[in-house]
């Protein structure tokens, strides 16, 4: 597979693309977020582990759970934004593996070892995030992710009595540009790569 | 902005995108892995922290450094790709804040928090890595992303005497669809997300 996106494609996902703080009174329907995670979901993760989870907060009841968790920077874009994503991962995503790599005991790789569990499902989970933020800029949605929030208040109110823990949030909807901050620096190729 | 990509371009990124076990001998040119920075670095990370440090490997000698590192089954076709990516993070990124966040003094979010730090490099990071999987294949490349390597022997060899420590490994090329294997299913929109 090969394929050079032109270059509306490429400024929609990377360069023209920012991360919002207002949103417009657009709504995000439930089958453009299925649409969002189906192809998040094909994104590649370690053994095909898949660990990531997402709940999508859009009603008001929800919304309200989820305000208490939220710093002060944070709390009035999030509760305006049509939707919030709880990019979560699942701490029993091993249980998955049967289904996910059938052709070995990856299961095995991970009921003993915690810690390693912990950093797989951390790393994969983030990964498919990071996805997520992509899939929904190139269906037409704008992102505004952000980790300034409460993860055991999150996980109180949202996973008690599952397996799964929060990882970070993602506002999606309709950007309002009039309320963009201005673009930040990014290190350049010298002060970030090196070619060995 | 608000940009619906093609079905040509989706199925690039997401649909028909393989991870890749084998290689043709086109080569990968220094030019295009620094477009495909270009590109990475213009996704979000908290705080716009930019942790994510990334070393192409392409000479036969770095390729010699990092094969004592790879498991039996990363190592031929690790060293068979045009290139591997280390993609590693920066300990130290904080350093960095006053130029990349230069209106608050985020550098002391993280000084005397050394668990904040980590778990923030280590998120922050790994976006940075999807993001660049998802930037190769935007430009034509394909990838193979892996994490079954000895991560200690690789600092050891390419990082020692520094603050970058790695992450997990990327194959870069154009790959040979004849080496790939059959596509893992993936968790449906009911197993991995709830709409709240």
């Amino acid at each position: 597979m090969s394929h050079l996106l032109d270059p509306a494609a490429l400024a929609a996902l990377f360069t023209e693309a920012r991360s919002h703080n207002g949103w417009t009174d657009e709504p995000v329907s439930d089958d453009l977020l299925r649409q969002v995670y189906e192809l998040t979901r094909m994104g590649p993760t370690s053994a095909n582990c898949s660990p990531g989870r997402f709940v999508f907060v859009r009603s008001a009841e929800a919304k309200r759970k989820l305000a208490p968790a939220l710093s002060k920077g944070n709390l009035d874009k999030t509760l305006a934004a049509p939707v919030t994503v709880i990019a979560a991962w699942d701490t029993q995503f091993h249980d998955k593996l049967p289904q996910l790599f059938p052709h070995v005991d990856a299961r095995g790789w991970f009921t003993g070892s915690p810690a390693v569990a912990h950093e797989t499902a951390f790393r994969n989970a983030t990964l498919q995030a990071g996805y997520l933020i992509l899939a929904a800029r190139a269906l037409g949605l704008d992102a505004g992710p952000l980790s300034g929030f409460d993860k055991a208040l999150v996980d109180e109110a949202f996973f008690a009595g599952t397996s799964w823990t929060s990882n970070f949030l993602i506002n999606l909807g309709h950007g309002d540009a009039s309320k963009l901050f201005g673009r930040l620096p990014r290190l350049s190729v010298d002060e970030a790569c090196r070619f060995d």
